[in-house]
């Protein structure tokens, strides 16, 4: 039989806003791996379990940590925020997979950022939409560029990643930046904060004020279409272009 | 005090798929108003409540009883199969939530389709990516091109929504036609059908081949980026262009 790891997304960061599955997981593991944040977010009832962590940025040393535990025959979960799959360890787990060919890996979803963002902004995502990350750690920042200049060009709602760090202070303002040479300045957008974990704080303004906001590394933006709109607050994106008529799609979300 | 609903994703269907906010939900909620289809899968403690569904194609009508339930006092939630605001329901809420400034409305995030189809497939959605709908109900086909076009320039990994119908068995051809003129045939593509549902089936193929595939509605499709490869039989797309040094870039996902 083969050992077996589960690359778990975790959501936002409360319990409530796992899967069954995901909690499922976690409760069947041996040993949950995860960076050190994200291990303290688990409920109480996870800290009995044994809980191994690496310093932060030793991304490929807590993959291998998981593939080492496994082949003891323990059953190993491995922890991200969000979605494992999104911007999550996922991918780095198959690729150091290559070397452990007895273990089999199992990717549970998770809510992520831009779904659990966009829930507390409203409805910003209910058309066509881009995920970007600001993040230049892995990407040329000239790779970024072009990903932003052609979402700007198919009028698609934009979720940015990433937004801001200690380092990259002004990345949020130079996307910006990019994306007025084709959106207007009074595009409805939106930021969120700490979302699903205390102090969660939705803000909505305008393309040429966001430009101007200063946010942390745990906020995600939300640029709108020629689609979206204020509608009391609330950041809405209409689900089409043509006048509506009675028309069920809401099928396979 | 204002009424409330709540507009709960409720994943592709299994209620392990389910966050615990969205079962807490509908566990308070007196009605649950949705879709046949999607209340058919709702566990059998749900099918004690009041359950209500208007046919296919009355959205409008959908939400408009939802209002009305609410405004009878009523704990009301609307359920839409993945994310309520991802192609679902929950914009269309806040524009007929106009006509009833008394009732509040509340969105809980549910796992799309894009999340739980890239946890089957491996890691696919492991950086920057596109959502896009092929269905031309309510937007013009022209306008979907453009995107698909953008999307493409952009080198981004694309997710295609609602890729087929009865009436519109060629959309999926026509998509891979746009994007072979920018892609090479031999990119790695996947898709998956009945996400989550009894029959998942995941499959991997090129994008030429892809452009030959029938696939049905319930039916979600992946077209990688130039960072996607296929790795032991799994769709993984790398988590960036750069020589991978010991960086930790899993926040904020």
């Amino acid at each position: 039989m083969k050992n077996e790891i589960y690359i778990v997304g975790m959501g936002p960061g409360r319990e409530e806003m796992m899967t069954g599955e995901a909690v499922y997981a976690l409760e069947q593991a041996d040993v949950i791996v995860g960076y050190t944040t994200y291990l303290k977010l688990l409920g109480q009832r996870f800290q009995g379990k044994e809980l191994l962590s690496t310093p932060m940025r030793q991304e490929k040393e807590r993959c291998r940590l998981c593939f080492e535990e496994a082949e003891k025959g323990k059953k190993a979960a491995l922890v991200c925020s969000g979605d494992a799959g999104i911007y999550g360890l996922a991918s780095l787990m198959y690729e150091i997979g290559r070397e452990y060919p007895e273990t089999e890996l199992f990717v549970i979803a998770g809510i992520t950022a831009a779904s659990s963002g966009a829930a507390v902004l409203g409805a910003p995502l209910n058309h066509d939409f881009c995920v970007v990350s600001l993040s230049d750690l892995l990407t040329p920042w000239e790779k970024i560029e072009k990903r932003l200049e052609a979402a700007a060009a198919g009028d698609f709602v934009i979720v940015l990643y990433n937004p801001s760090s200690h380092k990259r202070k002004d990345y949020l303002m130079r996307a910006c930046d990019i994306l007025l040479r084709r959106i207007e300045e009074e595009r409805i957008c939106g930021y969120v904060e700490n979302i699903g974990r205390e102090g969660t704080r939705a803000n909505i303004c305008t393309l040429k004020q966001l430009k101007e906001r200063e946010v942390n590394m745990f906020t995600t933006v939300f640029i709108g279409s020629s689609g979206s709109e204020n509608i009391n607050g609330k950041f809405v994106t209409r689900r089409g272009y043509k006048i509506e008529k009675n028309t069920d799609i809401c099928g396979n979300n």
